[in-house]
Parts: structure tokens; C-alpha cells; sequence
């Protein structure tokens, strides 16, 4: 079971490589797991991972590929013949196959296309590439089992017989009308315990989820997380059923959209890993840096306007670091929970009640934190008046900041933005700014500068 | 296909229910699908949604019930007899049924138990109890079809009609020898179009996918992800077929895994959400804001120590908040890109790699920064020896963050503690005090205050 990939293994398979050793390598590694052999590949070099590719069998290579990280694909599939990426495609299902056209150079899709040998398959995938990639048109196969209402139990076993030969894993069989439209679902196993004399108008089950084309990737991840589905039909603008989307690639989506929310939330805008090169990790860090440095520079300015503060109370300015530490860590809790909360969809009540919430929170954390700073000033010897100003307009940062972390989410969900992306350094920069004007203006008021 | 939780349907079903109208409950509601019963139990209190789980059908209410939070699933079973409690779970899968009376206060689990009809059930519920819940014996099913090898085909869909009586999704058939021992496994696809005279033996796949019962949940969604498994079977100590684990089930695992990562890096200690409490959510949050604020009063400490700044350089601590936000935001992005990297074990390469990877990226952001802070001191008349000094501090601290950020999460998790917990308010409170301490030291070695 456990397959691990060890420097042995990977110097062994490079010798293979150099040596040209076909044979070998297509005995031992034709009978390896295709994401197994995803992660020797990613292990190898363009060429080396090329080579094994055009030895190995397509059945394994074509699901392989899938696996590997999209620009070592990219990379390989620059090194195919159109002849060879067409051999791939053939036996990937046609979800898996317009993805991997998607990803080829515009000049490249027809004469792959072209080279396709099952007309068939060729016309699905074709078929899904007019669909946006972030809807149920663009996670759709066109593989699946249907069968028609006005059947017979033993001429659909026969049919299913026929068209599971295409289908990897069939999860139920859709039931439609003449005129293709869906109308149910049948489970194999109802399907094998039914009377072979039935017909399937007397057995199936008209109650059946579905999405249309154009339903959004997340509300297709949202329905088939809540009713449980491994698979889902989707049919057109009229009611046809025309492809189904199961639960393995909702799997990636759900996985993706999280590590997406966490990594707006580090301030990382885009899909970086640990492995990627400087530049692309760069790219995806600096601006975040900038709006912080910036953040920063505009707290620089704002103390500039309290500067006649040092003479008397230079201890304030030792304290900034503290108040913006709190309005950040403030503001990204409330908008992480309401981040989080939003997209679950179990944000409800009033807005006056979530500011009334809000507010109390606050005050709760902002009083125990407040005290803990008189505590503080007490143990130290500060001036009492002092501390009591820092915990008050300590208070209010929290205050403040837990509102503006809660609302600028909610807000920008209500316009249709991404939420996600007002967590992070966007509401640490935010906050630290208004954190510290605040800070200095009420201390302004009550120690009289 | 599209439900919707209105005001006016919760209104209806609470007048409903106060006034007792018991058959009309049942007639409209006992079709609803059960995850959206979940989300109408939830929108009503304890005392409703516990009247309405009563009066409606088990095979429906067990499901929803599964469905709703823990919190409120807990005040209703406390509303329900031991024998109504049965009722549901005769209704539930082993798996969720054990979750359940995991949940029961230990006093009442005998009793729940003993008036649970189907004696088998019981039986294997009880079996599942003992096992640790963050392993594949916590969240595998005893519900699940196997067949001996040396059945025939015809006697193995006689036998395979009578055991899917009692599994709600049929995935894969497991194959077993006379001592129970796996096999491999059968597709339902297989076996149908295999002819009736062939032997089990002759049909089946013997290459399967499985886990023992002690491995760890992490490591069973990892392989289920990664081999884009929909179920896994899961053997004992000695190699016998127990149980079974469901794509369902892990997808709610990953979601949680993604959820709390994500909470732990805002500094959120517990898995809440909007909605609980204001107890909970203080529980929650105020000792990450407690660990800032102990960073910050360290941070005022660091200042006092270079107190003598103030006179020539108060220019300095006007930047203290930039620097604290600097050393935050590059820790969190550095601690993040490998938090999700060891998650995902794409964290390869030797540690040396890294270093050096880590402090060419930090000097790249960090001399773009640096160089934005001159013009900035330059536009606004800044002495330029100031301006060189807070840059090249700047740079250094960016440097000393992002290796904190990247090797504590690696040593954490080479010690087997959770990396997780080295993001958010832990990473930017310890870089928040190390970039001040630094930031003064280097200031004060080239302007020699």
C-alpha cells in the first residue's frame, strides 16, 4: 500500500532512462499506480519525464499526467507531438482531456484535435470547451450511464453493460425521455433487485438532484457537500441532460478553494507552493509587502502629527507596536470567522445583531486586555494615568477594529467581491492605521498634548 | 432543486408546531430532503426541532440530525428517551451512529444501547466505540458487501442483492478468503458483465487500495485523496476485513483540516463559527490576543532600552509599527507556503536548499522595500543616513522573519507537533519583538546613539 518515493528509487529509474533500458522500464512501471507514477515523474527532469512518458502505456501516462502540477504538464506536453498528445487524450475522459486542451497554446488545439482517434471523443471534448471553467459546464464529463423510461429492466442491464465499457465509475444511471431530458435516477443496486419484467418507468426514482451548465463551481461544491453526492447530472438551458460532474473533482475544488482563502489570508495572491521558483514567489508576496509597507510609511505620517507628544509622553510611541499588533490580530479574527462563516452560508440574523455581537465581544477582550495593561503600568511604575489612557483607547482599537473585520467582508460579499481578500494584510495594513490614529487622538484627548 | 430557508417557511412550521398540527407536519415535511430538515431544525429552538424530530419519521430525522452542529444535536438528545435515541440510530449507518452515542453522557450510553432493536446493529456500533477517533477505525462503517472468492458469480449476485439491503451506496465488492482475510475487490461493472459460470476467484481484482484500522485519519484522507478513492477498505491486525471508510466522510474531513489551519493562522484556538456564542467565541479568541499583547508590552520593554534614541533619532520609533508589520506579514507568508507544503508533503529538498531559497527571496522583497523607504525619505526630506539606516534594519529583519516563519513550522513538525500552530499571532508576536530588538540594534550600530 504505502508507495514512497525514495532517492534509490529515482536514481534507479534515471539509469533506465540514460541507458535506454525500454523494456525494463516499461515492465516494472506500466503495473505502477498512476499517481505513483505522477510523483517519479515530478521527480525527473523535462526530458527524463518525457522519455518515460513515451514508454510507458498511454492508459497510465494520460492519468498520470492529470496528476502532475500544471506547469511541469505544460512543460511535458511542449515535447509531445500533437500525434502523441492526441494518444493521451484518448484515454482520459473528456473532462480531463478538454482541461489538458485548455492548457495547450491556441496553435496547438486543432491539429491535436485533429489526431484524436474516437470521433466521439473528440466531439465531447470539443463540445466542453465552449464552457467557462468556473461553472458546471466546465467540470462536467460527458461520460455517463443513461437510459430511456420506456425500457425494459432487461434491455437497460444490457444497455448499461454497453455504456459503462466508458465509464470509469458509474454512480447511478440517469433515467431521460425521448427527447433526452432528464427525468430521474436508477441505482445499480435497486437496478439488480427489480423485476427483469419491469419497465424502468415502474422502478426509477424521479427525485433527482441536479445542476444546469451554467450553475457556478461553487454552488455545485456547496449542493453536493450538503446532500452528500458522488454524483451530480447536469443538464442544459432545456432540461437535457448533457454531462455529470462526480465527487473526486469537487474533492480538488473544495481543497483548492481552502488552500486559496488561507493563502489570501497569509497574503500570498496567488497559487504558489513551497517547490515553485523566487520569481513566482515573489510575484505572489511583494504587492501584498508593498500595501504593508505603505500601511506602515501612513502610520510613520500620522505620528508625525502627534510628534509634541515626545517631550512628555514618549512612553505612547513604545506602545505602537502593541496597539497595531492588537487592531491587526482583532480585525483578522473577526473577518477569518465571517470569512469562514460566508462561505459556509451560516451568516444569519440581523446586521444589527452581529454589530451588537460584535461590540460585545469586544468589549469583553478589550476590558481583560485593558487590565492586563494596567496591571502592567502598576508593576512597572508607570504613571497611572497613563496606563489608564492606554487601556482606553486600547479598548477602542479593539472595538473598532473588530468592526471594520467583521463589516468590510460583509460588504464586499453583498457586492458580489470575494470576501477572502479583505483578510489578511489588507485588514492588518487597514487596521494598523486606524489603530494608531486612534490611539494617539484619544490619548491626545485625555493626557492634553 | 434550489431549497431556500424563508422566514415565511420557518413561520409556517412554528405555527405548526404550536399548534400541534402533527399530520400536517408529517405530510409536507417527512419529503423534504434530510439535509434541508437540518438546516429548518436549525432555524427553530431546542423544544420545536426536538417536537418536530418526533414526529416525523426516523429514516428522515436520523439523517438531518446527523447533519446539524454538534452543540444543538446535543441539547436535543438530551430532550429525547433512550428508546427514541435507538429509534434514530437503528436508522443510521454504524459509523454515525457511533458518533452519536459518542456524544451520549457516559451514563446514558447503556441504556441507548440496549434498546437498540436490530441486534447486529447494536453489535457493531458497540464494536466501532472502541476505537480512537482520529484513526480509520474512528471513522470507517461496518456496512459494507463482501464475497468469498470461491463463490460463483450467479451465487455472488445472489448474495450481493441481500447484503446491499443494508448499504446505502454500493462502491466496490470486497473479495475475502474463507478466514476473512481481503483479497481485493470486484466492481459491480465487473461483475456484470462477467459471465454466470465464472468463479469469484477468476473475476476479481486482487490489486486493492486499503487501510489498517490504526491508521491515522490524516493519512487515510491522503491516500484516498491521492488515489481518487470513493471508498477503502479497512482491514484489522491481522489482515480481516472490518470496515469501510466513504469519500463523504473525508470530504468533511478535509473541509474541517482546511477550517482549522486557516482559524489557527487567524488566532482562533477552537472551531467556531459566526454563530455560537459569545462565550465560545471569547474562549476562542482572547488567548491569541492575550500572546499579542504579552509581544507588545515585550516590544515596550525593547524600546526602554533604547530609550536614548528618542533624543537625536525619534524618527525610529515612528517606524516601529512598520517594522513589526513587515516582520509579521513576511512571517505569516513564509510560515503558510510551508504549512500548506507539509500538509500536502510537497516539501522537498534539503533544508540547505531552502535556506538558501528563503534568504534570496527575503533579500529580493526586502531590497525592493528598502528601496521604496529611501525614495519615501527622500520625497519627504528625510536625513539620508537615516533613511539607508531603517532600510538596511528593514532588510535585516525581513531576512531573520522569513527563516523563523519557514523553520519553525519544519521543526515543529519534524518533533510531530502540528506546524499549524506556528502561524498567525504565534509567528508575527515572536517576529513582532525579534524585528524591534533587531531594527534598534542595527540602528544603533551605524548611528551610534
Amino acid at each position: 500500500m504505502a508507495f514512497e518515493l525514495t532517492k534509490e528509487l529515482t536514481d534507479e529509474i534515471k539509469d533506465l532512462i540514460t541507458s535506454k533500458n525500454e523494456s525494463r522500464l516499461r515492465n516494472t512501471y506500466n503495473d505502477f499506480h498512476f499517481a505513483d507514477l505522477a510523483e517519479i515523474l515530478e521527480a525527473l527532469n523535462i526530458d527524463e519525464a518525457t522519455y518515460l512518458i513515451k514508454v510507458l502505456d498511454t492508459e497510465k501516462t494520460s492519468e498520470a499526467l492529470m496528476e502532475v502540477e500544471e506547469d511541469f504538464r505544460e512543460d511535458i506536453l511542449k515535447k509531445l507531438s500533437a500525434k502523441e498528445i492526441a494518444e493521451e487524450l484518448d484515454e482520459l475522459d473528456t473532462d480531463d482531456a478538454a482541461d489538458i486542451i485548455n492548457e495547450l497554446p491556441v496553435d496547438r488545439i486543432e491539429n491535436v484535435i485533429a489526431e484524436i482517434e474516437d470521433e466521439d471523443h473528440a466531439e465531447n471534448i470539443v463540445d466542453l470547451l465552449r464552457y467557462e471553467d468556473d461553472t458546471a459546464g466546465g467540470l462536467m464529463a460527458k461520460e455517463l450511464v443513461k437510459v430511456n423510461e420506456n425500457w425494459s429492466v432487461t434491455q437497460c442491464l444490457n444497455e448499461i453493460r454497453l455504456q459503462a465499457e466508458n465509464v470509469t465509475r458509474v454512480h447511478s444511471i440517469y433515467v431521460v425521455d425521448n427527447s433526452d431530458k432528464l427525468k430521474g435516477r436508477l441505482s445499480l443496486k435497486d437496478l439488480m433487485v427489480a423485476p427483469a419484467n419491469f419497465n424502468i418507468s415502474q422502478v426509477y426514482i424521479p427525485k433527482v438532484d441536479f445542476v444546469s451548465v451554467t450553475t457556478e463551481d461553487e454552488e455545485v461544491a456547496r449542493i453536493m457537500q450538503k446532500y452528500d453526492l458522488e454524483a451530480i447530472p447536469v443538464i442544459d438551458e432545456i432540461g437535457r441532460l448533457i454531462g455529470r460532474i462526480t465527487i473526486d473533482d469537487i474533492v480538488d475544488f473544495i481543497k483548492d478553494e481552502a488552500e486559496k482563502d488561507y493563502q489570501l489570508a497569509a497574503g500570498i495572491s496567488s497559487d504558489v507552493e513551497a517547490d515553485d521558483n523566487i520569481f513566482d514567489l515573489t510575484k505572489a508576496r511583494l504587492p501584498w509587502l508593498v500595501l504593508g509597507l505603505f500601511g506602515g510609511l501612513g502610520s510613520v505620517y500620522i505620528m508625525k502629527g502627534f510628534e509634541n507628544a515626545l517631550e512628555n509622553f514618549p512612553i505612547l510611541f513604545f506602545f505602537t507596536p502593541l496597539i497595531a499588533a492588537m487592531a491587526g490580530n482583532v480585525g483578522v479574527q473577526s473577518s477569518a470567522i465571517i470569512v469562514q462563516g460566508l462561505a459556509n452560508d451560516n451568516v444569519k440574523g440581523s446586521l444589527w445583531d452581529r454589530l451588537i455581537k460584535e461590540v460585545s465581544l469586544s468589549l469583553i477582550n478589550g476590558i481583560a486586555l485593558g487590565l492586563l495593561v494596567i496591571l502592567f503600568g502598576f508593576i512597572v511604575g508607570q504613571e497611572s494615568l497613563v496606563s489608564f489612557t492606554i487601556a482606553i483607547s486600547m479598548l477602542s482599537v479593539i472595538i473598532i477594529a473588530s468592526l471594520i473585520g467583521t463589516f468590510v467582508p460583509i460588504i464586499l460579499d453583498k457586492k458580489g467581491i470575494d470576501p477572502a481578500i479583505a483578510t489578511g494584510p489588507f485588514i492588518t495594513t487597514s487596521n494598523d492605521i486606524f489603530g494608531i490614529f486612534l490611539f494617539f487622538y484619544i490619548s491626545k484627548v485625555i493626557l492634553g498634548f
